[in-house]
């Protein structure tokens, strides 16, 4: 089927990719004019803005919008719903959080638009391997667009099925899923990403208590050298902990086991701190995922005023002085 | 080859099993008579005793103690220790301590007996995938266990190798490495369960944001209804949390997405609180590790002190009444 | 001067008293009659209504506002806002999220009113004590209102001035300080309470270690049977770990020690979340106030869906039985 | 009475000072012969060693210890033991491990020398505040001290009584407690150093909270420039969260409220550590204190090992570029 696409950055191109190699026909923009040449050579329909690629479409039209969450893809669809028809539906596929798209599927639905909210995971990874979808919408739109999705999903593979799934729906079993209304597909996603900040974060512990165990600050027979890249390498086989980000850390060790070329200022998107607060909404306790977070929050600074602070308190009670050298 | 292996329980029987049907020959013994019945019927020789064990190996001998770690696994060890002879290997494939491994290696090495301790993950699953292990002792001593090592691993399978492995231990490969003197293959698994605690407490709380997202504390119209074995199994497939813990917690979800089964009073064992000793010993912050301890110490706890002091803190400056009805 | 009190609860009626005890005239009113006439027989002027409170103050009136944080004092003000004139002031003494402040204020001023948010700290001592005050909003408002503030809060007392103080300013060395524009003032109170749940969870987990110190699962050389009341008493005098907190808890421990009129499920009100959010906003790890405010979600359940699917995970890969009895 | 010191710093110093201005004999020694010399010059006996120090008291004897915990407070106790007679009385004032206290007694009263542990808090302040004293050992032996705990403890002063308290150990009223046997005094001293940790965190996240309000990633119309010192300030004057730590922190943010002449990085002494493994080994969760401890241990570096692991496995799964530049 055709689908439009804004947005050719490594998400959105090797998504225009996965779905033209399945026989969809894609009409492709992006501000960024070389990418929508790269990909029109690609086999796609280049367009040159909006107006043209919405023209390029048959009714029922779907745009797909592949665009940093925020300021970007709310410009997006904002211009797109002024350029659609009753019976489009607009699809959100970036990081946006969810009450942004329960807004504006409330709003878009008044004009008979329906919007699609679908979080992807797989990273670069996807274009060979398929994406993972979480999908939020009304069923009609979801169904219609159900061609797109099968072709975006990893599909079967030989991952075995769970037991007891007999009778269940079989989309989830390719790998993407319809978790409820607007909002719910990113809701989903959110977590999954709150989660995948837990998950590094106890591997990231974990590996340093590895690495410290040869510190000179343990008694001498208690120390131990290990080895990094071969730890990571044997719980990849029968280990409880054998996980595909495990795989990845293995990866990494093995080409440096120092990870010299990484400064450890670690990026947060938005998803870690909305399932944080998500979980402060619902009064869950969130001590990984919140831990988590921080850490990354703490990486990114030299120091902080609040350690500043713990030394100018022990200095006031006990002399202790921690001072500038 | 032979081995004498003692503590028949879940882990030792299957461990027992796996090797009797890859050809190497199992001298048991059990305090439990029951099973030493059970195994000698499955072809292994049954001993009376560790006396009788012991006799009935060919030196130089090798014995696999599995036993509940601290008095049980201390107690066998000494008693084996004073029936072996130099050139003999004790094993410990239990959860022991690291301190003590490295306590009873100095030890024994004073007698010429070898001491070679296993951190052996994969559960109930590795009679048939085959046990991730971790060892530490001396060279000499770990590779003589080796056809008994490599029987029980799982072996390469599917497992992709990692990119970059060419040239390195081929063990590691198999699923199990030698990972330094006595004491580090059990400080290894240690610190495993630790990540292993991390992993699934990342989980935990993400679900448990996922199912109150239909909290009546919310807006009405922010409210899902989400599918958790459904979540669960999508993720399984090409999402950035596949795990295998995630496929167990699939096949739990499938069964009873309530988990109504399990009260949610949730042991720990000695090394997830080792683990958070070591780093604190290493001055490693591990928020996580700890936090997903520390849930379990509460889970299993009615109301806290702590807790009854908040309210009555509460009660003291703010008046406020957190009595009991 | 004259003020007009909304809300006559623990709060607004200490409010009421200490002022009309320090002079001023107090216009009062509450949805509760009984409060009404009760502060109307202390030598208030009770009101029949919003419209009679305002109608029964002098040009420019100020009126307090002392009601639930949310609903109640959203209602409150959309309706006093009706009622009064420019160059009159709405004060906010409740417990409001800072961001409504903000959003109220620059609505307000559109109509000439000011608004003022006061934090307030001092709970139920506050008539004795006095009020701890911060305060937001535009610097004539604060000004004007200054005989009000003076009388409600605490004064120098026998406090010590912090050395350096000298020519700085006053106000605030009497226990009221002007934090800024409007919103500034709740802003201070909620990172205020913020610290206090981290405060008190300090002091909770370190009575609950020493009360378990006496543990059965501890070698017998190695339990203390401790004297919760004494240590409180102690520590009040010359430890560096003395409070008001403490000197709170030390009343409560020494009247039970057990504490056992209290279940141990702990509130929270909106400012504890609050403070999170702001601190995920800004990007700064808040791990301790973080784990405060989840031991008090903990509190309030029996057992979480997490803690099941821990026992769920453990009883597929290890067959550990957690179940219901 | 008489009274051995051994080790002048700035804890030993002062409590010879302290006790020799209440009328005590004091008879001094440290390896550091200027500071033996200025105390003799301030009324104390000078002495020229151990064995001298010991041959200057009568019996039955008692010399306070107060030195770095761990090794040189352990030689010099097994130095003492074996200078000193049954009957004769041994003193660590410092910061022992309680385990070692236990071990101590124990071997100690074979001899017939009793063994007290004191926990001392009070800091730099002591010498003019006096010491809060938590006090371990048998009863005779710390009952015979009394005169010198009395002199070195601040007295009632200008804290009132708490409530109830009639009829209660009037020792806990002059600001020390004999807690129960040996080791109990220094354990409650290291819970005491836990919650100081955890109190001091509350306050450095919630001031670093309020600094960061002015950040230029808030949306302008909710920033705020708010005066840190003033805060601390007006908080020391009726708020819940007055307490003496937040007075030192007035004196520290009154003189320099950038606290610029701090780097932040915050030692730890083992108490911290050994109230995280008491929590541990009793299963409760101490969430708040151990985010202390760990934040202080992340402060001591620059980028950690696993914050770098981070950025590796983001690289790995979504091209995240976090190298160094």
């Amino acid at each position: 089927m055709q689908l439009g696409i804004v947005g050719l950055g490594r998400m959105g191109g090797n998504i225009a990719r996965r779905l033209t190699k399945a026989g969809h026909a894609c009409v492709v923009w992006d501000r960024n004019e070389d990418a929508v040449k790269g990909l029109a050579a690609e086999g796609n329909t280049g367009a040159s803005g909006l107006a043209d690629l919405v023209a390029r479409l048959d009714a029922p039209r779907a745009v797909w919008v592949m665009l940093p969450a925020g300021g970007p893809t709310e410009a997006t669809v904002t211009e797109l719903a002024a350029l659609l028809a009753p019976g489009d539906i607009i699809i959100d596929g970036g990081n946006s959080f969810y009450k942004d798209d329960i807004r504006r599927a409330a709003s878009l639905i008044e004009q008979g638009i329906a919007y699609v909210d679908v979080g992807t995971s797989g990273g670069v990874w996807g274009l060979e391997r398929g994406y993972c979808m979480m999908i939020g919408g009304a069923k009609a739109a979801v169904d219609h667009l159900d061609p797109i999705f099968a072709a975006l999903a990893p599909g079967r593979g030989e991952i075995a099925l769970t037991p007891g799934r007999e009778g269940r729906d079989k989309r989830v079993e390719q790998g993407y899923m319809h978790a409820g209304p607007a909002g719910s597909g990113h809701f989903v996603k959110m977590v999954h990403n709150g989660i995948e900040y837990g998950l590094m974060q106890a591997y990231a512990e974990g590996f340093e208590i590895l690495k410290h165990k040869d510190s000179t600050a343990l008694p001498e027979n208690e120390r131990f050298s290990l080895d990094m890249a071969d730890i990571a390498e044997v719980w990849r086989r029968g280990s409880v902990v054998s996980s595909w980000l495990l795989d990845l850390t293995a990866i990494a060790l093995t080409k440096d086991d120092t990870l010299g070329d990484f400064p450890g200022e670690v990026a947060d998107s938005g998803e870690g701190r909305w399932t944080v607060m998500a979980a402060i909404e619902e009064a869950v306790s969130a001590e990984v995922l919140s831990a988590a977070l921080y850490t990354r929050f703490r990486s990114r600074q030299e120091h902080t005023f609040g350690e500043k602070m713990l030394s100018a308190m022990r200095f006031q009670f006990g002399g202790h002085t921690e001072f500038k050298k």
